[in-house]
């Protein structure tokens, strides 16, 4: 399957000039949809992880059905005041301003093995603030994907060091 | 298994007198989570259905498995400009104030037969509003599904008419 081909592309969303990416065309489309999960965790086959981590909202279309397709943990990431246990705040810089996301810190422990995922890898911005997050806990990132990547944008050189594995690439 | 000693239950959030539900602590617990996702499948098991909706955020880590394991579409329904295509927006009431959600309308097409999911039936108020918005665009929804039903809240009579299944209760 060309998954490519499944996703829909909006220009000037949200704002002028982002040709932003639709996944929810892969989404009502079962075929596509098992396609992607399927490929995402074939991406990792050869990887040993105990828990996948993904931030709100979109993340958690991809990371919750792979966890549970692979009887792995599942741990999200969200905004600030969702999660009701104890916390770890992690604040990340923007383009334009910041922005703060939070896990519950009894969800990370020492030496788990941990594979990020999101729909998107853009500026690498957020899951960049996640692996940080994870490895403040003593968690260790063994990989990260993305359904799909944008490829000049160059989130790559931000992550040295942790596999990027990404499913469909577009430059922009 | 019974799925509510794997729910984390913490008093006073997010404002003092509500007594949380987390969920958390079933998604971390490969298990439970597919135990809970199966029984969702299963409340259903009898009824014809073409996609799963569910309101962001939590709704997806619920909706987003049961579709993809029953081979069916899954819609997400967001806040106010998240999505990039044509939109319904539709303003409900809350205690005080208002919300406001969206969903694409080439999502429900006329006559689609609609599950909604939701990891939570408090008062009744979101999936509601889903429910509306499912039905302004012509789609039937054939029943709402939740891992948890405060019933103390009485949502149901709001939801008169409609199948409503939860897998765990609680009072409040």
């Amino acid at each position: 399957m060309n998954l490519k081909e499944k996703i829909r592309v909006i220009e000037d969303f949200p704002v002028k000039g982002i040709s932003f990416k639709d996944i929810t065309t892969i989404l009502t489309d079962p075929e596509a949809f098992d396609y992607g999960i399927s490929e995402m965790i074939k991406a990792f086959g050869d990887v040993d992880y105990d828990v996948i981590v993904a931030p709100e909202a979109r993340g958690f279309i991809i990371g919750a059905p792979m966890a549970l397709r692979q009887h792995k943990g599942f741990v999200p990431i969200r905004k600030p005041g969702k999660l009701p246990a104890e916390t770890l705040t992690f604040t990340y810089e923007l383009e334009y301003g910041a922005d703060e996301l939070q896990v519950h810190v009894d969800a990370i422990t020492p030496g788990l093995k941990v594979l990020v995922v999101d729909d998107l890898l853009a500026t690498g911005g957020t899951v960049k603030a996640v692996k940080d997050m994870v490895q403040k806990l003593g968690g260790e990132v063994v990989g990260m994907g993305f359904l799909i990547e944008l490829t000049g944008l160059k989130a790559r050189e931000m992550l040295q060091g942790i596999r990027v594995e990404s499913i469909v690439q577009y430059e922009f």
